[in-house]
């Protein structure tokens, strides 16, 4: 193989590597940015018109995720004491676009210890834009038994957009 | 040194951190397909021969793991709600053979909130074949503060097989 | 661009991708050798004179880590079951300084099942040092809802040492 060769296809891998650092990154630092209340933090890790769909809550821009973070239901899960805790992300690159899945709870101080008041399945769809890796889309469900949670978990993985 | 010595250099580094991701991404689609009941794709993370010894469950090939994951006692605990939510892992690569240590809970749905039911150490002897990294054999215990779990855990970190 | 800037960009990016694993594999470390007991493993973690504040225990060197893991509050711990349970960490590396920030639960057994005890947040310091990246200051705060827990995780993210 030329040395030319060889050096497009390291370019390439090490482009492939960075790329998914980069989105295991961005979902490891969802937990840490959402329990400290940083509202345009949380926001900046979406797209501009990026969604956010949890259990009835249906955010359609960096706005609303900002909204959410600052809304009174969010403010007082952080003030007792919360700790929105990410598994390690499955991410998978293709180009400009990306699919990664996790698994979460949301731990919450309660009666001197420490409950886990949810588990999800969170399913990313994400886009290579000028200044990042952002999220276009996160569907979040919780893993009650359903169907709806369990195709989120097997999109996930095999890397299929919702 | 040697643009051919740099190359070289190059490509045995980039191969590592390949692998050392392989691993992980392998590692970190175990919970999101056992919980989806995905038992092909469960089974698919295992060498054909690989095993699965779990407190008193020792599965010794992928029909054996398929089989766990269709068990009635599996289906009853995806279908109640569960989250097998496994830590970040540590790996260790030498060449074509590779140890990984991990940290599990096993969280489920109960009484209107979420418990958890086991707290368990995962060591992993993995394999390079043809079609990738597959593990040879997992070996989980309970982390209750037996001799176990604790050499699961040593043995894992310094990348020794069991 | 000449094959020199394409060979020294690919190795200042490998080093970086090595750096970021690195950290992240030490810090998924930690867990299973504080459970596991290993004194001397966690210990090593650490730079000589590395510190770990945490909550109310203020260790300043090596020697002292060991110390902790070999107390009786630890034993007692890990004797009873206990799983030390750390994130993915989310890691900033500027040269041979880097900044790390995760959040950990402490699962002890208790009462035929598992509880979750503690949820905190830990922001590293970390720096290359011969022999490898250390942790020169560990910093963990329970995630009750108060100021110092929140301070930590967003100096964690934006990569900003305390």
């Amino acid at each position: 193989m030329s040395e030319e060769t060889r050096l497009a296809r390291l370019e390439q891998r090490v482009q492939w590597l960075t790329d998914q650092l980069a989105i295991s990154q961005l979902i490891a630092s969802y937990g840490p940015l959402v329990d400290a209340g940083d509202a345009d933090g949380v926001a900046a890790l979406w797209a501009e018109d990026g969604e956010y769909d949890v259990e009835g809550w249906h955010m359609r821009s960096r706005d609303d995720v900002r909204a959410m973070v600052r809304s009174d239901s969010h403010q007082e899960i952080i003030n007792g004491g919360s700790c929105h805790f990410l598994g390690p992300a499955h991410v998978t690159v293709d180009g400009d676009d990306a699919v990664a899945v996790c698994d979460s709870i949301l731990v919450r101080r309660r009666n001197g210890g420490f409950e886990i008041d949810r588990a999800g399945a969170s399913h990313f769809v994400l886009k290579r834009l000028p200044e990042g890796w952002r999220v276009l889309r996160r569907t979040t469900r919780l893993l009650n038994g359903g169907v709806q949670a369990r195709g989120l978990l097997e999109a996930g993985v095999r890397g299929r957009p919702l």
